[in-house]
């Protein structure tokens, strides 16, 4: 057998990685065809990113065909993977998602808070259309999203979409592992930790050094040592030993949003005074990857790559292909329907949790209830993924507000009616579903 | 049949409001004795409180007897109604539960926050003992309960005490029904709230005129008419048109704390530079309240008492009362446990909820599923007062500081810590289960 | 105000107990006009009906209008109030319901059993008609439906049906109130039985005389006394002292089918043999009573309409419209959704529970959980009801037969082949969802 | 590292497959001893048992030493494993299990029905004595307890004692594997089956081969190709094609119990005329096994073993112990806290389920709502079970009651009375609870 994957978003940054994780796999994952699609906005950088793919390929020696296209629909057919890392609106879009609520000196932040709210508002509904696609053309594919907020994505997906093939992945859980690892001084394929709750609001229950549970001597080394696991676009504040004695958790970097909000809000807005919005930063550091990428002797993917915030995504996305192909039944960490798996959230909630990755889909580990000290913040933050996901698809004002009003950190009633309104105005251009009658409908 | 009641904390500025409200229900509920039960330390107001019932009951020509007594546990023999309204500490406790917080820019109020937190701390312990001999010495007692927080009270004591005849009443629904009925020109009887939520954290979900459901009526005029129904210790700054609207709910006043921090904090601190705590306030409203419950010709409920913020307190306890005696089935709001009626608390979480009050106590009505845009809040504050009752139990410092880094109005791991030791130390004589070796165990 | 009502099935023999129980009424719910609704097969009894209840009305004095129709939709026009009392296929359809089952040595009942699960069948289909129809025609109305089995085919209509003001009345709550009156030789108005359960499934948790709790006594004299509180169309063949004192319940008639059933089954058997089916002796009283109700003397409901095993079944529904209307807030025992009331249940089932009756609808008591002794077959029998639905409304082969194997009264897979191929045959052409290719697709 | 292992009940005619078992995995489980612990009463089968393991594990040329031990306690101390294969009251006991039921007309059978229930009455209490030796002598040893009814037994475990590193196993999940296999001619090591259910009432969900879901195909051949997958003491009456289509589940062979009662009592009741009770000839089958054993030439597990029921149940036992020992993290099936796996059960109730075996213990794999076809009976029998354990601690004679009564082989209010007197006396000497005071309390 012979497989065909498409990646969606392929003019990304990140597609070498993808394709370095595909050639690395090459014996047990027998891909002959990737298909790069991208919207012909994008056609520069999908050139550049499908020569660099060509080259990287041909050294690998292995016998796989790939090609760009603008046409999605054409692209789909017959494909047994699609991935998904896509930027609705590019990163100028990112930039007023990150500025605007700083300027009301609120968290800016591309997936948390305000911010992220108006990401999925932009990115759900395209997202929705792809699903829909995928089931028409080819619903056998499995439906990898790595777009985020790839929580809340899945969980649109997976309630709003007739194709259920949808998993999502994030980088973080395996940063975290990688983090413990060189905590213990180990390698990572010994570590787990048992994962529970959301994307970017997901915690380690427990953390596991070769199957013995090692939870205790983890938390204390955390601030003990003052590890740093955080992903590279997130400079973590730190955690202080009172907070994860209490906890009894491992929180993850985006934490810091919600425990640390007064430091990071500073520290962002001081940031934001100097260089501009993280977006701006980003766009920089893009345009010199592609300049490497052009480079037509490079045939690997360059260690730049590694620096940018979301490395390992594109691993996550790999040996989930890998095991969903071969039906290796590893446990990995992925955001999938709850089933039960976490037993204070709904059924049909989408979780961050292991999950053993079977030819039919990923099957989630049962961790049973949410410890006290956080079963009401998760409890939370689901209801409000729920209210940015009914948001997203009825365009109504109210709806966005009540998504607003209840992030902890808006939850203030009137910044909340002014920074929706800016929002609204400033993405205007991508949110057709709040305009569909020439204005916002109050 | 004839009726003894034994009122905790007797010698309390409000306690001549619930002898006239014994007065006004006589002939349907025949009280022979009434017993004011107080601590030595507040003898001299007991005693003005004592000679002011008596003079009110005397004019009435009832047959009650009054007296009061520093022995609880004497006291209580024969009991069939025993009020709670206790100030663990006295004003010199709230004065700090008030000032701390706000001194590290936090919202410092008497039942929410860091103050509700420690209010608690202090309050639980105390309530549990008197609920122990409740159960030793009158079983067949009621215990109506109105020390704050009232809700947080109510279910340590479902939990922790084999005293099952409890229930928790608070003024904030009968006030919020008194808005409503001004709103609608009619007599408060004629309204009804769907209640639902936890004390100081209710929702008003439907409101009912003569049975018909009006609901959106009253959320237009809430903010149309700009009708204020806070009730008199809380000047409410109002609610925005958007926040009502998309809400679809009645908000209570304490409310504003958790959608209008940044606003409430500013007028907060800024009347605190000026007046000092509201604490400091109530201190001298109360002295003023007692010399003239010393003047023997007052034989009356004082028109001032009204203006004190816990008006009506009395009104629902008195209620309580009445109906549980006569098996009245009228609807009123209490605390009581949940058994299913909010379906997203748990069973045997406490809720201020309507319910039909029998001889056999309340029967909550069930409501159903939280609407989406506050389940998750309502989650996230059952939880949290989860937590409260855990510290207030165990003393464990951990406990405790899980208690306010998970609080909305806190929710920062360094403040946590910072006003965790400065309020335990402050409230350190009325804390011996955190200082159970001397020392805070950390 | 006044008030328009449709009774559906008007020419049942009930009618004047209804027409009985409005005139009684009258000062309190003013109607000015009854429609009474039947099919053009049944329009000698309707004619009969129509002069019986035009005469009772005479004789009242009062003001109400009677009138006779075949045309539903016509008659709904305006309606307040509509009660349900059809019975699709007649006596005829319920004498194989009770026959078959029999001959296959299985219970053979109206509502219980394989006859149950048939009845359901043919009369889910045209009640969802009617509901409708009161949807788009007379959308303000109230649906009282008395038509077995009263609690399946409640939830039917509030799941499937757009109409959402429905409720169901069963007589057999009142009776089970009745019964323990005369044990405590007390008017009924002074008892109250705290019912959980479903629908001729339900059972007494707390027995309360004038609002105390007297269960255990309640318990005791139902074996001691060996009181019958059965209707009078089930003769119950007495619990033992062992079943009641375990169980600490009270339990319907309708149980012994369920516990019974060897002794049921031999004393039906036996009269079958004798007798004939219970529907063929309803027959005859039911043709006895027609006659006396064509005498043109009579203006009053007949004595003999008492014995008929239905009697106050209009009682509960007149109750049902009176506080409906009069928002009189007492508590009745209806058919309505759970709305978590008990906690086992799902939300959105339809159970047989006491709830504040309002103009706005039933509002349920909370019970909380069922005790552990009956969980199990309640949650099996909601289940099961549950399979019922599905079937009635897929008319598919497979979940009729799921329906009929998991009814513990029937319980073997063979016979369920059996006897549910007999029964589609039998009842065919009442059953037009199974026969849509006119065969039985299998 | 070097293991101990102690086998409760060494002198079972199973242990040579178990002793064979660590055989087989001893390069990866490095057993260095066995301790055979039994009561004085099985001293002779014991010494034979133990004489043949000796003789096994000489041939195999490894350093495992074996022994036997009356002192229980002295036999725990630094255990790593310990296996419980129990029968309270020995095979005489089970042989009123079965035949006092039949001879009141129902089904009698060594796990279900009242034989069921009273085996778990004599069981519970010695097992929980045994936890908790294993608790303070050995708290790091798993508990492996595949003594009937495992269930059962193991939530009784969980639940009463402090030792929670217990599982339970059963050969059911196993055969059923086996049977597939067949099917599909393929190797067992391809078959997966998604288990949900208890211990003895599960079903399988989900059919995979390769990790291909291939349910339906399995479903048709079960019926088509009749092929029979019953463990070899209970010979299967084979399932109509109605039921297995409509059920779209994989039924045990137990639940010919449930769905064939009729014909299975029949067919009960003649072999019991012809060859007395399963026990009898239980008997038969051990004593010739015994003989077999005692043969100085035999060193190794004799054929005629894997005819008896339990043959694989020690297959079971000895692979769970190899995964936990090297945190395989393979999927195996087995009795441990349900933890939300199976939405509709209670998240402390146990359940049969496919789990990732670790270090720490296994790790259920969520399978989400149980599908409406059985929802009812699962909750019935989960409800039951919680009956049985209730009694099996209380010792009060209307929780037994309850059990009886609502287990849907009994269910019969006179019959439950009957049968449980003529148990509680014939079991007197095992069934200590119920005799407290000399009687049964009533």
């Amino acid at each position: 057998m012979s497989l065909k994957v498409v990646i969606i978003g392929g003019g990304s940054s990140y597609t070498p990685e993808i394709i370095e994780g595909f050639i690395e796999r090459y014996e047990r994952v027998p891909i002959s065809e990737i298909v790069l699609v991208d919207i012909e906005a994008g056609a520069k950088k999908l050139a550049i990113v499908e020569a660099l793919s060509k080259r990287m390929i041909e050294k690998s020696g292995y016998p796989i065909h790939v090609r760009s296209s603008f046409n999605r629909q054409h692209a789909l057919e017959n494909a047994d993977f699609v991935t998904t890392q896509i930027r609705v609106g590019g990163l100028e879009a990112r930039e007023k998602d990150e500025r605007i609520p700083l300027e009301h000196g609120l968290v800016g932040q591309e997936t948390n808070g305000a911010g992220g709210i108006f990401k999925a508002f932009r990115t759900i509904p395209v997202l929705l259309e792809i699903a829909d696609d995928i089931h028409r053309i080819c619903p056998q594919a499995w439906m990898i999203n790595f777009t985020n907020p790839a929580g809340i994505v899945t969980e649109a997906l997976l309630h709003h979409s007739l194709h259920k093939k949808v998993i999502g992945v994030c980088n973080i859980p395996f940063n975290m592992k990688t983090g413990i690892a060189e905590m213990f001084s180990c390698p990572v394929e010994q570590v787990e930790i048992e994962f529970m709750g959301m994307n970017h609001f997901v915690f380690g229950k427990r953390v596991f050094i070769r199957g013995e549970d090692r939870t205790n001597e983890a938390l204390a080394k955390l601030t003990a040592d003052n590890v740093h696991y955080s992903p590279a676009n997130i400079v973590s504040l730190g955690w202080s030993k009172e907070f994860v004695r209490a906890l009894q958790l491992l929180p993850n970097p985006y934490h810091m949003y919600y425990f640390q909000t007064e430091d990071v809000l500073k520290r962002d807005l001081a940031a934001f005074k100097e260089h501009g919005t993280r977006a701006q930063i980003v766009k920089q550091v893009e345009e010199s990857l592609f300049v490497t990428y052009e480079n037509p002797a490079l045939a690997e993917k360059p260690k730049e790559l590694e620096q940018r915030g979301g490395a390992y995504y594109s691993e996550a996305a790999c040996n989930l292909v890998e095991s969903l192909y071969t039906n290796k039944q590893d446990i990995q960490t992925v955001n999938t329907r709850n089933n039960g798996s976490i037993r204070d959230l709904p059924d049909d909630a989408v979780v961050e949790i292991n999950a053993v990755i079977t030819k039919e889909g990923p099957r989630p580990l049962a961790v049973g209830n949410i410890p006290l000290q956080v079963k009401g913040i998760i409890s939370q933050m689901k209801a409000f993924e729920q209210l940015v996901i009914k948001a997203s698809l009825s365009g109504d004002y109210d709806d966005a507000y009540n998504a607003l009003v209840m992030n902890p950190l808006v939850a203030d009633e009137k910044k909340a009616t002014a920074i929706l309104d800016k929002l609204l105005e400033a993405h205007k251009d991508h949110l057709p579903q709040f305009y569909r009658k020439g204005v916002v409908s109050q």
